[in-house]
């Protein structure tokens, strides 16, 4: 049996360059959320398989990666359907909800959380679509107020900005909306999850495939009803008043309140077909898209049912999502790479010099600058070869001639300059030669 | 069934205050990693059964999550052995192994590598011993220098001062001293390495019981020679010169340079007993020390032979693994808390009012500073509840008084002492107000 190199299908190892912009960013999300006031937690990787496929359950439950049962429990199971005992998280707002209701005593009311980490899917393994991957998620438990959606979408839209990639655009809907339009269009009860379901396909699917669907599910008299209203009916709320004031009200006050906070007015907008995939929406859904990117990089809602499960009373929450794999796709299409090199590589240039370079190197670190002594024992010129593979800024030697007159000899590998540096001075040199952000 | 709100046996949840503290540790080590140039990698939390059973195999094997088939391959292997394809990683060294043998080409080299993340092991629950933790390793592939053990030591030495324990005491050994030593005792091959594993137990167990299983496995006169040298030994390397020179002199050369980076020379030390529990390690090994706290808070060493097992030829390496549930128990114990309260919470005095709030926790944010705006409507006095409970450092009020004279009532929380600023100066007042490390 060989040893593979390669990670499982559907999984990824990070080279350091791309190690770097992903924990930027991660860092980057961290810190907006942290900004608005939102307080990080965090909740296990591996949860209960009754959590994971309970009451609460969604469409993902079948993209369980299931973990077997151990020990004496496993030799119980053999031969029954009941393997497993445990699965891997496959979203984060499912724990969430477990963790709420655990430490609700604990915790402020309302809670404003976030919580990022990786989530898995057995999911068919295609480019793009992972089955492990990031998630970086803002929530609001326990207030009903259209503040939360406020908040969790100006929280991720200031992410984005902050990650540079400009403002998205948001497109806002409430399930309500859409459940009293299909009301109105004569749709039974029972048949509009199925109908919701067809319609959150019109940004994938070819809207004739869609209407043909829909209308052999609910008729082709409401099906032309849903459509005007729907795919014809254009972006003003106010077009759907007659319908669900409420919900219109508060569409309306989230849109006018987004719109001015970002001065952006044409980025905020209602988008009629918008469902979002998960079926524990109850209220406004949303979602952020980038130009030029099919499907979206982001997207929540409100999920007034979902704490309940766990709770036994109704407890409103509202929240959204960063895929951070869509934010990467978005990053390195545009080139974005952090500073991945040290600022300087410390030669070892003998043995009995190597303490030398320890210690210029101790001074580097002291003045905030990162420094990398070369840990083994080759030629200088392999030494520099190192340096430029790295991509540091500057490269230190310390030779003899340098180690007795106190010196140490600093080379900028940009411009190739050399300076003859005392060696208690070789550590501000660099720092000031490297420029006013170096250190931070 | 109900749903549980606990997560599984042995793993846990963090709250808002314990995740700060965790977040800053993993950030602080990863700062100091990356100052002395370790380059961040990712690798998968999944992989291949085989990889983790493989030849590379250690103790922690019979510790796998093992994670269960999916669909058809399920169905073909009902009622057989295998029944799992995958499993979590247990460490993060192995995966790293793997990781260098698939991108060795475009790595510099030597590599010098840092890694974290959450790893898990089935162990029986217990107290301070979860399935599910974080490590947080450093390594350097490809020499044999060592330079390397020293480089590795002192970013790990130096990422604990960061974390404001103090030094650590560093323990050090070399697995070859210890296998001259049993040698020159007449201990035969085949028994070497369960005599070493004996030996690993002389700081958990009775000295007596460890020297009489050890008696039992290799012969009365043979375990007198092996408890005279090594618990009697005292832990000058030079004493075990004559077994094994080598060894002794590049230990020498790493307590020196270590003790002189430091100047701590009493923090530094062989012991001649310490083993370390993996069997993958092949010369220098070591551990780090706390005072109050049994067991190590990190360790590693030497693994010439484990990258070999991916590429079919050797590899030098060496690492070691900071513990991060070690360090917070310490952190914990200590009382460490991160500020994790925003700098300002911001109320809402009236629905009108709200855009005047996010107005100005928005020039907060700019700033730099944290502002967390109500999302909610309730009274004013819950709203301040609100704010002592999140432990804000200041309450913004716009009551239609301030709104009318474009003002901001300040108050801090703190010291209770209310002002009245201009909307657009209430930011920069904050600020200085918070003092000079604010909105770093």
């Amino acid at each position: 049996m060989s040893m593979p190199t390669t990670p499982p299908s559907g999984f990824r190892d990070f080279l350091p360059h791309t190690q770097a912009v992903r924990t930027k960013a991660v860092e980057t999300v961290s810190r907006v959320y942290r900004s608005f006031g939102f307080n990080e937690i965090g909740t296990t990787c591996v949860e209960e398989l009754k959590v994971l496929t309970g009451k609460a359950g969604t469409e993902n439950e079948k993209l369980i990666f299931k973990i077997l049962k151990r020990g004496e429990k496993l030799d119980l199971a053999q031969g029954t359907q009941e393997l497993a005992d445990l699965g891997l998280r496959f979203e984060l707002t499912l724990s969430l909800a477990r963790y709420y209701v655990r430490h609700e005593s604990v915790l402020p009311h309302p809670f404003k959380v976030f919580n990022m980490g990786p989530v898995w899917r057995a999911e068919r393994a295609q480019k793009g679509r992972y089955r492990e991957f990031w998630q970086c998620d803002a929530d609001v438990i326990g207030s009903d107020h259209w503040g939360c959606e406020v908040d969790v979408i100006s929280a991720m839209t200031e992410a984005f900005l902050a990650l540079g990639m400009g403002c998205p655009t948001v497109l806002l809907n409430d399930r309500t909306l859409i459940s009293a339009l299909l009301d109105s269009a004569g749709v039974p009860a029972e048949k509009r999850t199925e109908a919701m379901i067809l319609l959150d396909k019109l940004d994938k699917l070819p809207e004739d495939k869609v209407l043909a669907d829909l209308s052999a599910l609910v008729g082709p008299e409401a099906a032309k009803t849903v459509k005007e209203r729907v795919v014809s009916g254009g972006s003003d709320p106010e077009s759907f008043k007659d319908l669900a004031p409420e919900a219109v009200a508060r569409l309306s006050r989230i849109l006018g309140m987004l719109r001015s906070s970002f001065g952006e007015a044409d980025k905020f907008k209602l988008a009629p077909s918008l469902m979002r995939g998960l079926d524990y929406y109850t209220g406004p859904v949303f979602e952020f898209k980038f130009p030029g990117m099919a499907g979206s990089v982001g997207g929540g809602g409100r999920y007034d049912g979902l704490v309940g499960k766990f709770s036994g009373r109704p407890v409103p929450a509202c929240g959204g999502s960063i895929g951070l794999e869509r934010v990467m796709l978005i990053l390195e299409e545009r080139g974005e790479a952090a500073a991945s090199g040290p600022d300087a590589c410390v030669t070892v240039f003998a043995e009995e010099l190597r303490e030398r370079s320890l210690q210029a190197a101790a001074a580097l670190r002291k003045a905030g600058l990162s420094a990398d002594v070369y840990p083994g024992s080759r030629p200088l010129r392999d030494q520099f070869k190192y340096a430029d593979h790295r991509k540091a800024s500057f490269v230190l030697i310390i030779g003899p001639d340098e180690a007795a007159a106190g010196k140490v000899k600093v080379k900028d590998l940009k411009t190739g300059e050399e300076r003859l540096e005392d060696a208690g001075n070789a550590a501000a040199s660099v720092k000031s030669r490297l420029g006013p952000s170096a250190g931070t």
